[in-house]
């Protein structure tokens, strides 16, 4: 395999879940002079589809049917409080650690933080939906491999 | 006064909060083939800010100062649950309904549907915060204001 | 046919094109203050679907091959001049003119106006493509009712 | 200084300009199944604020007012072209050279790529305006630093 060109893109995998660094651009700010609260959202997503991504489970192979029927991960719930804003040139990092892994649910924690300081925080509840979106069994190997990641952080 | 050219586009009033009519248009959409979980976000947004422009509340005049220091609405807390996608050119509606206002927040109940049926909801918590970020106690004029349209649901 | 709740919210049919209110919201916004420049795009996105809806071309009758195989309207190139900005709870109108018709493209020409002062135009080259991203004739249907309005200004 | 733990985050100088990695996530797509034409508009602006960034130019210093008084960069004109589309999980570079540098007027020509296809390509004419909205002089320091990325590849 060649060496990665941007080894960093993707993020690390660290015990638990996954960190992945996320710099404050122009179109993540309000006129109020701060990130906009719905960009975190945005940059919640970035951090589960490198997380899963680095776990060897790309969206383009769920997709493709890889594990069974087409299928792609679907937001169920996000429970995010906001505690200080970011601004614009911040450089904040995206963490993601695996609170739980059922039959059907994915129970994420992630935060965004700058120079170690928690400015959001949310539970995210993910499932797996098919074409007509209704939720699916997670397959065993997704699981296998998210679970594997939970057990790390002692949290499973 | 003139008549207003576009009488629909910040939505109407109804007891205890206020509905807008939101188009689904490609921007909003995902590879998923269904609406981006974060355009929900966006959705509610527009519908809290055409709720407090029509009871009166301008973000211009927040802003500018007439209460006081300059001020903007911050989103304090959401916690979101989706149900069922919207898809492109679907004609959606965002309802907002005051559920408490205190001192220093404004907690709101928002849903997203579509033809009557539910296709997100959300409890939002919204404070007041200065030029530092710091949150404000809500101007008499405001809290007033937003109280009248709770009482008009009971819920206050 | 039932009457329409939101008459407006798909805008206006005039000569040679339609028009389109628009409200700017936080999510419009960047940190200078002013109206991100990228959002101006997603305007005259809006602005294009509402024009042909309005002329009975929908979305998602195209992409369920309505016409033939499975369609969907492609950006082919977008010249847009900044003048001036557009701010929060500002109302501005986007005007789409069809300024020609040809057997595989649709060019437009797209202003974001407000109080009818000209903040950003743009002449906006559109295709049809397939599934595979290829650009395809654009069907007689849809291109009879196009010409129709662009004879309407005298333009084609 | 301590070494940066992201290294790769705000890409690479080249001679004439700056290469930017941009993985493409859900947030950067729609339902057509493709990146959203308006994406590729986000990407430009990083790769802009990442080049004058390794160049010394932070918006935040230059929003200080450290230049004069405050100046903030504005869109003039993009003249984009789109070639083929970018998907989901795809990793593309943008490309931004310098073209030209006049007293008031910076002109790029940003590309987007994969796999060194190119995918979008557009010129760019940014100004440098203050508080009221205005365009300024470009600050001699920054012209400098501009112009000599732009010597490096023969077009200045």
């Amino acid at each position: 395999m060649p060496p990665q060109p941007w080894p960093d893109l993707a993020g690390r995998l660290v015990p638990g879940g996954h960190v992945l660094p996320v710099r404050i651009y122009f179109e993540d700010t309000d006129f109020s002079g701060v990130v906009y609260h719905g960009s975190y959202i945005r940059f919640m997503e970035r951090g589960r589809s490198d997380f899963v991504r680095l776990l060897g489970v790309a969206h383009t192979a769920l997709d493709a049917g890889d594990h069974g029927e087409p299928l792609v991960f679907a937001v169920h719930r996000i429970d995010i409080g906001y505690f200080k804003p970011a601004r614009i040139d911040d450089l904040v990092e995206v963490t993601t650690l695996v609170k739980a892994v059922t039959g059907a649910r994915l129970i994420l924690i992630q935060t965004v933080a700058r120079d170690g300081e928690r400015l959001t925080e949310a539970e995210v509840t993910i499932v797996l939906v098919n074409r007509e979106g209704r939720a699916r069994r997670i397959p065993d190997s997704v699981r296998d491999t998210l679970h594997a990641a939970a057990v790390a952080t002692g949290v499973a």
